[in-house]
């Protein structure tokens, strides 16, 4: 049977991205080595870990003065780097969710952190608005998308200081004007690649300018100097994104990501607004578009494991919604195609046919 | 052209455990899904990782109260992370190479160091001797392998204090006594996996004594609690470890591998011994059983070059010595067939024949 794969992360890659690093992994470039047994050090992996930082900068149009670094670590690692890097007093930070609130929680280790906008309120389904960035914070963080709500900030926010985001649920699904950050990073295991490599997109002239030492592989600088290989890199996770990055290109870049992303969470949208028993978490305006979370209507909330099953059963992985919003969670990041979502948008009409 | 894979690291990993790992990221146990793409929380990768921690444990006979973990950012994250975590006030260091004095960089930022042996006059070619690890020491750390001088204690020591081992370039090749230190970490790179996974072997009751505060992420208390899973993981390089460790054990375990192990090295030694052209770089006493460094005798300096495109020439890879040391290091690990270095051997028997 067909699988339809609605993961939250680590999630479906474009099935060229894994067909070829499954190649790699038996033979690199007919070298009779594996991807897995060569040397970070030889001209071939320079030239994969230089391809996919071109691509990176060509794909997201990054600017001159800009570093794409690869890091090994996860995005949990970045909440504590940017304070350990660009903290000295205070800084902002925008209280959007779980990864939000784990941002905060490691800032606050290293000076006085400023919530200037949380939607705690209401179980994080809305995206605050009316927030003030105060001037003299170090910085501004905030979360572009919030897979566990199903909530995103759809536009490049404005900020009188160095702004930092945290995109490993949106990155590469829209364009951005990455010159409005100081620095962008994210886990790679959404639309960027498989799980184990981090990237992380930074302005250089952010550094230096905190008086705390900084170790080695905690320090940007390192990694800068380095060329992302101040030590080994998670090379074959380098590699798989490569790929991916490669097929993004190829499909039209972000632009057209976005359009079909758009198409696609729009018909799932229409879809749930449109039923009888089921109904979105998120406030409209701040629908995500990578991550469509829907519960059961309060009458049919007994329902929703049996819903879970039927879906599965017609192949649907990865639907049930994180435990702190309960119900459905569709993540329909850029590989996923439209064919899934049509599948799913089926699966809930003809459930509603025969429960409601 | 068979190659004969002599790659420091990533280097050489067993063919059956490349195999597996492509097929995994084709169709992870007839799922219908790649490894690549199935989530962290799910079953199937819960099995994987369960299963990796108790070969681990088997393989080395790992005792109660130790924790395994696997975490991102490699080794050189380590360097940090043991003072973070364990540093009150001063701590002893073994200066047995570049790696070494990496980790004593970093343990300097955290407090007072002791360096209570070094050969450094000698450029790490041997292992110091007659060393005394203070007993008012927070820790002992040392580097069990060389990779880059081809020095290696091979016993396990005996400390005082809580002893911490750099263990990342000959973990698996030899039986090893794990109640004797507190914490045992490496990049997989070498004997256990790909890159982009680091293994750390921890005995929980040296942890809690310090009273700085760490972020998340570097303490080790954060990666217990969550078996690992405090967030994302490296999936694929933990799967392909996995591999690499069933078939360390189907091959008979590490007593298995220290006799194939010395059986290769003393056989290369041999055949450099004997030489006329080459000679062994580390002192005997503290050669090396992965990596086998050697270069020409001072009249044949200028073949060096020579030597390496003609080994090249016949399918050598990665023979290149570390510009710390020159000349050639060819790395014997676990996964090198016995074939490669009768084949190395006779590669240097027949450069001779022509050259000297």
């Amino acid at each position: 049977m067909k699988k339809h794969n609605f993961n939250a992360g680590p999630s479906i890659l474009p099935r060229i991205a894994i067909e070829n690093t499954a190649k790699a992994i038996l033979d690199l470039n007919n070298s009779g080595l594996s991807i897995l047994e060569i040397s970070h050090r030889s001209k071939d992996f320079q030239a994969i870990i230089d391809e996919a930082v071109a691509l990176f900068k060509e794909i997201l149009n990054i600017p001159e003065g800009y570093h794409v670094l690869f890091l090994g670590g996860g995005a949990s690692m970045q909440f504590c780097m940017v304070p350990y890097n660009l903290m000295s007093k205070k800084v902002a930070y925008l209280e959007t969710g779980v990864w939000a609130k784990k941002a905060i929680k490691e800032a606050k280790l290293f000076g006085e952190v400023a919530i200037i906008g949380s939607s705690a309120d209401k179980n994080f389904s809305y995206i605050p608005k009316d927030y003030k960035i105060p001037e003299d914070a170090d910085y501004f963080h905030f979360t572009s998308n919030n897979t566990i709500y199903g909530t995103e900030i759809h536009e490049d926010p404005i900020s009188p200081v160095p702004m930092v985001c945290d995109m490993s649920s949106d990155i590469l699904s829209r364009p951005i004007d990455v010159s409005k950050y100081a620095i962008i990073y994210g886990g790679a295991q959404k639309n960027a690649g498989p799980a184990g490599v981090t990237f992380v997109i930074i302005r250089e002239d952010v550094l230096g300018k905190v008086e705390r030492v900084i170790p080695s592989m905690l320090n940007y600088k390192t990694h800068i100097d380095g060329g992302s290989m101040f030590n080994t890199p998670p090379c074959l996770p380098i590699f798989a994104m490569k790929e991916t990055l490669k097929w993004v290109k190829e499909m039209g870049g972000v632009a057209k990501m976005r359009e079909i992303n758009h198409e696609k969470a729009n018909m799932l949208y229409e879809a749930i607004d449109n039923s009888r028993m089921f109904v979105g978490t998120a406030e409209k305006s701040s629908r995500s578009v990578m991550n469509v979370c829907f519960v059961m209507k309060e009458q049919y909330k007994d329902k929703e494991a049996d819903f879970i099953s039927f879906a599965q059963s017609k192949g649907m992985i990865g639907l049930k919604g994180h435990r702190s919003v309960g119900g459905f969670r569709a993540s329909v990041y850029n590989a996923l195609p439209k064919e899934s979502v049509l599948a799913l948008i089926d699966v809930i009409k003809e459930y509603e046919k025969l429960n409601a």
